[in-house]
């Protein structure tokens, strides 16, 4: 059994840096954390020179010193593997493994992942390093897993090396088999862009106006994702070579351009994510017209979820976070520490590790505070976290439950990463992503988002009552096939506007749009356009509703068999088709042509019964966010209020409070930033 | 007799790509722009490697099985040349071939225009492939004309390779002759900026304030309309070895830092401008408070009008426009196709080809949408273009009529691209262009653009009875003397603030000021100033009249017979000389003292009597736009309305509509985007 | 004695370029300034082509002819170093002389200082031509004073060249003597930064984020100022080699990244500042809502007094300013010239030099106006400029008279550069400046800016009443020292948020907050944040007074003694300490947790009995400025107005009006822009 995530208690752990102490501290601070319930720690992910300070000079007993003590006191340990910051006396000698930004300027040693993963050396100089900390330290006890890297992806995810272009050649080599049929699938013959030999492929340059071919920059991002995928691979591998059985492999954060589905299938057990909502505070980030603010890491826990159904937090915020060069975010107030990590809790994670234990006192990060400050003195944070300790012992039979959704939301990586090169495809996910998930949380309605990357059959699908695939712009035949199954079977599934206009090249198809979604939508678009931005506002009409469209109108026609539901009330293309729904087998599909906007989610959760699956036993303000954990017929519901005020919430049912362990019923009062959790 | 622009009939065209197509579309396509009635298509203009897809190795093929079909299907063929996308294996090959920024970083293969004009490579590389095509296809019956390259010195106007500074100081011995010449022209001796040896000059690069010496960049701009010109030159050069009795050569659009008139007397026959008024549509351009927007672009027609007297339009907008990485509009409204091809034959355009015909499927331009949409199906668009073409038939007795307008604008080169540079110049520059605009507009009084470059004496100018000449910062005594010629002769002068400062160094002169101008002007500016922006609104009081000052204030006197005509009437210049107007010869000149108002130009046209010279003849709201085309003593005049409401307008005698050919007279209403023409 | 700033005498001198215009204008020239009352001018700073046109090749006969003329008129000069700009010639042939921005690219020739300070070459070159200078022209009898190069540090203050980094790290080995040391200071554990030889040290290069280490930052711009240092101290050394007695070396203007007190220490006898007040009328920078504006000037003012206790002005505005690139200022307004020269003198410069005599007409400063224009012509300003000597005629018994003030403001270089590249520290910084510097002001407090760097005890300090340390964020031992002497006999001393939390190396110290200021204040700090943007405005009740806090709140409780004077009312802090006053010897010191705000200041200023110390005597309007200079018991009171606006001031006691010589009494009028000086 692994020793976190294994569905049998909820457990604390903090992020350690014992090269950053003297030694005399670390006994008071294991001490220290063990009393305050926090029984892992996290280590060794930036400490490639503690092991190898001179190439190929390998001295173990700096961790060795420190795994002693670990396991004299009964601390946990997770290690990293230290890939993350190559030494100084590496870049310096192969300046080839560093990365570089489109011009070719190299990013230089003095922050942190200014590596490439295409580098042939620092690929063998970071398996070498790998192997030295896995063969000799995997056999210890304390060590109950491992983090490879550190979060891969982060302070860029472009890469633009040398050793980049050349492993790109050889990825698309592989791909396309030859330059006949990569041509033909960038359409190079667009502007005469055609390719004749591959060494005239590279990683996309600046251009003169900094665009290049739309279906090359979509292969490049794919690569990318590659490129990091085996980078955790060749460690994952070594790793694995070492571990004792129950052992686990994991990496932390998610970060773009990577396809985590792939990550988990191929090289680690489960994600770990890094939840800091207090971004949503940092000053020069701050909209304080926007009512979601860090109810927006609900989003990041869905997503989270998404990929690693079982996922732990490896950093969560416990204090005032920001760079010496930027980002300033204020401390946490009374409640909010647990409130974050009740969220993550709500969302999933059975574990949850706060970075950190002190606070930097040097170098780029000195305001990311951890639980305590510079001194190290006892403090506010700290007496929160044994508060939350406590509240945990409570809840330890929620371990192992899962998250309850009747709603999902379809994504894939193509049209994730086309959407963010492509800035007409980008503006209308954008929209809908942020209406839907906003409209959800206001109404209370859980949901979860789901990949159809590597689905192989809809039967995971039909879990869910409802599925939207906001803009599906590029697809194919399977994905329709699979969208098909799911509705044939009773599901129903609600599309957006420019749905089905690219082939998995990114190239526009040349049917008649929806392209394949046409048949299973019963819709026809013999016409489409941006919202005009001189348009007054544009409205839908779907029987007595009324909402505003957004964005992008596609002009529907019901053919085959489809019928029109709603319809535009405004511009030239008043009465004109808005909504055209087809039956399908069993189920519906709903071809919706424009963004969705929170009033158009509202909409189609009402028509289609899926809003607020919990207001017969409890009511409560918008500004509070529900979820609800289940395991064997128990289900467990979170109140989360995400307010410096004060609000009540009302029970229609008697429900067992599971902190006090005490029954509640009819109206209560939850505190500024308080979180509630019932068994229902 | 040319094909196009002869003077006999109106036509219409479009732009078409053969080789993004399955051959099997070629026919169905030529036949259904033909029952369109579109009858030429241009071609070619990015489709190098179709021919030689090999350096040095050219197959002729593709193209001849066009043209046969062109020749079979009765379609006319402009053929493009396709310099403007240099193939991928020319530029790994030669990277000299590339331009770069400022500093030298390198603009890759991936978008187009990515090149340099001055490099040798590819003067011989382009020299070939011009010849190549000329040679081969000219000869063909279907081809009536030529496009030089594409749209030049679009994507950047600005050239940094290392050909670029060879040539430069090439250009530079012959226009100076010695390093004494060019360090007094440029006044190097500031800031110890003297030149010692030819080879310590480049074109302008990085400077610790991104900032050079002004006469430098001066010179910089005119050497780069000096290489465009150059590189125009030696493919018209080419291709009128093979052409045609009556076959033209044109090139297509108007870009920056380019002397057009220099273009015109020695490469082509006219130029083709490329019209988007969409883009005052685009989403991140868009801008509510401008009451011109699509207007604008009767400014750019007037440009045109101004380069070359007969002039088509190569590309005008039939649909969306934008890229995948940027710009982003809307569908064109039913009738704004329309509207938008009535304005350009307002202006004067007897031929106007449609961009283009089907929207690609692939590239960078998948967004910018031709009149068919991705799969080709009969549309709206579609349909617009078939009415136009009806309208067209009843407009051809408008072919070769001339635009009339008694009130010239002056411009020339050297102003402009000191404007561009210097932001004093530019500032004022900036703000009388777009008030003389609007004002002029607004009040429905047609002028033309009227260049001083390349003028020998002031008989041309006599055709308009007014001529504005906003800041002549930059003056010589030719120009003084062209512009006194035509005031002696009756005609009424013009001038704004910070006229006469410079020589044509962009150097200030010692004199009095306004320099040159001073005896012409019978203005003295013993002191100036911008406004402060601490000061009130700056008022100018001309008799009972009184506007907006604005930018600028010259403080001026009367002298040598100049008679004080307005004054200040704010800030610590308030009852100084606002303007001066000075008796010469027959006419007379105004020396204004600041930038111009919309307001300011309507009392300049108002007391100079050319204010609104149809309004006895029609009333029409300020929205709508007027135009009069003249042909052999009939008057055309087109009614523009760029506004989606229908309004109201009046005749004051009787006309002929020419679409419908029937009498009208009174009051009747003009729909949303509609367009009207009559006889009167 | 020297020529100028001798305690004898106002004086006036001017910025000449004999260069720039053809000899025969010099005689009239120098007549006209002479006849102006200008005596002084500055000359040859940009002008190496006029003695070494070609390297190793010398010609005096430019200079020793200006010279000549020069001793005949009776002007007394001037001479600059030509070091700021380097010839075409130079730059060619050694490119490595050039600075360049963080990625290595070049700035080229075409502006100005574009040089580095530690290329051996151009050291070499340097010397040479300062030497050149020097030995051939300080024996002038005109000649009474050297200015070293141009403006140091201007253009840009950061430098990457690879001279820069092969003399950093000569300068680190002096500072650490080992790499365990360097490590130990800049904290390169964090990241696995730690450098295992010195090789691997650069000056900052591009990070993947823009950031490096912060410590190495701040040694990097200590390096700065070390360089430019080394560089005035290099030509001051030759200089004064040649020198005749009483004759000066200065250097003009106050920059960034320069420890002006070690230059003066070392190289130059007094700083002479550039005063441009103009800069708060440019278009592109003026904020009307800044009621400081111009006023903003006298902060630089009051810093070039902490620099140099005797100083004058280089460069003093007396017309428009702007480059042809950037920039555009109006021409000062009628009055304005004599009130900005006015400003200066009131804070204690007895010699102002305009820039310049007559206006360029060529290169990237055509805009940048000297008191004539570019015809030369008789002018308003020159008006003003004799008007101007007419009144420092009657002021010369002003001359040698210091500025006096009961209230000063620590700085030190050391926390003034951590808080430019520290965002946190910033921000505290930049707002509680602005706070104290417009409180001070706009109540009528003089003050002076007291640098603690070279202090050795705190004899000077005690001539203040109070003083005010923002933000000591560094600290050491030895300022804690210097400042507990100051308070133990009598001073009070008032130090604001943030303070001690750092020590030298820029790293967070572990102690309890705030570190080593915690037995001087007698507060503890618990606790700490930002004041989060969702916070409603903080406020701190002191007694009946109340006021904002800004930025950032220090939990504050009392310890040893200390006493909690203020608390906060608003957020979950409200009733938590917010002042801390602590008895000290004879005097106090006052911790207070935020940064300040106006209305802080002025509560600090009421209770410590220090606003507005001359009520007594005169009561006139917030916008205009009052400062005192004290000479032998005498006392002169300069009354400034900035306002366009004419307005009342009252005087309690009867003064004696110096400009007119004659009694004054009670209510008078100050005209806009207007100035007085009155003994009390």
């Amino acid at each position: 059994m692994k020793e976190i995530l294994n569905g049998k208690e909820l457990l604390l752990g903090v992020c350690y840096y014992p090269e950053h102490w003297t030694k005399d501290l670390w006994r008071e601070d294991l001490k220290r954390m063990l009393d305050a319930g926090i029984e892992v720690v996290r280590v060794a992910e930036f400490a490639w020179n503690t092991v190898e300070v001179e190439e190929g000079v390998f001295d173990y007993s700096f961790w060795d010193e420190f795994l002693d003590l670990a396991e004299e006191m009964g601390m946990k340990v997770i290690m990293g593997t230290p890939t993350a910051t190559p030494p100084a006396w590496l870049t310096k000698k192969y300046p080839e493994v560093l990365n570089c930004d489109i011009d070719g300027n190299v990013y230089h040693h003095g922050l942190r992942r200014h590596y490439n993963y295409n580098s042939l050396v620092y690929q063998k100089l970071s398996g070498r390093i790998v192997e030295a900390f896995a063969s000799h330290y995997a056999e210890r006890t304390c060590v109950i897993g491992w983090q490879i890297d550190n979060e891969i992806n982060c302070e860029t995810d472009v890469f633009y090396s040398e050793s980049d272009s050349i492993s790109f050649r050889e990825y698309l080599m592989v791909k396309y088999g030859s330059l006949d049929e990569l041509n033909k699938a960038w359409g190079t013959i667009f502007w005469n862009q055609t390719f004749t030999g591959w060494d005239e492929i590279n990683v996309p340059r600046r251009t003169v106006q900094d665009t290049v071919n739309p279906h090359w920059q979509l292969d490049y991002i794919r690569f990318i994702s590659d490129s990091a995928n085996r980078w955790a691979k060749m460690q994952a591998d070594i790793i694995r070579k070492y571990t004792k059985e129950d052992d686990f492999i994991t990496t932390n954060g998610i970060f773009g351009h990577l396809d985590y589905q792939k990550m988990v299938n191929e090289s680690i057990d489960f994600i770990t994510y890094d939840s800091y909502p207090n971004f949503a505070y940092c000053l020069s980030m701050y909209d304080e017209n926007d009512p979601i603010k860090d109810r927006k890491w609900s989003m990041n826990l869905a997503e989270t979820r998404a990929i690693s159904k079982v996922f732990g937090i490896m950093e969560q915020q416990s204090g005032a976070n920001g760079w010496t060069s930027r980002m300033e975010a204020p401390t946490p107030r009374p409640g909010q520490l647990t409130l974050w990590t009740m969220q993550s809790i709500a969302h999933g994670a059975d574990f949850v590790s706060y970075f950190r234990w002190r606070t930097a006192t040097m170098g780029t990060e000195i305001y990311w505070h951890g639980i305590l400050d510079y001194s190290g003195r006892d403090n506010r944070r700290l007496n929160e976290v044994k508060e939350v300790h406590e509240k945990l012992k409570a809840l330890n039979l929620v371990a192992g439950s899962v998250y309850e959704a009747k709603v999902g939301i379809l994504e894939d990586y193509d049209n994730l990463w086309d959407s963010e090169y492509d800035v007409w495809h980008g503006r209308v996910e954008k929209q809908s992503r942020k209406a839907l998930f906003n409209a959800l949380q206001k109404t209370h309605t859980p949901f979860d988002y789901v990949y159809i990357d590597g689905l192989t059959d809809a039967s995971s699908l039909l879990a869910y009552e409802v599925l939207f695939y906001p803009h599906p712009t590029i697809t194919d035949e399977k994905t329709v096939e699979l969208l098909s199954e799911y509705v044939k079977a009773g599901g129903r599934l609600v599309i957006g506007c420019r749905s089905g206009y690219k082939d998995k090249t990114g190239k526009c198809v040349m049917d008649k749009l929806p392209g394949l979604f046409a048949p299973l939508t019963g819709a026809d678009i013999p016409e489409y356009s941006l919202i005009a931005p001189d348009a007054e506002k544009v409205y839908v009409k779907w029987g007595d509703d009324e909402f505003e469209a957004s964005v992008f109108t596609d002009i529907l026609c019901p053919i085959n068999g489809g019928r029109q539901l709603a319809e535009y009330t405004s511009d030239y293309y008043a009465g004109c088709g808005a909504i055209i729904c087809n039956g399908y087998g069993m189920g519906r599909v709903f071809y919706y042509g424009s963004a969705f906007t929170e009033g158009a989610v509202r909409v189609f959760l009402k028509n289609l019964n899926v809003m607020s699956p919990y207001d017969k036993i409890i009511s409560l303000p918008e500004t509070m966010e529900i979820a609800v954990r289940k395991k064997d017929d128990k289900q467990y519901l979170f109140v989360l209020n995400y307010n410096k005020q004060a609000d009540k919430i009302t029970f229609y049912q008697n429900v067992k409070d599971i902190y006090t362990n005490q029954d509640v019923s009819g109206s209560l009062m939850i505190n500024g930033y308080g979180t509630l959790v019932v068994e229902i």
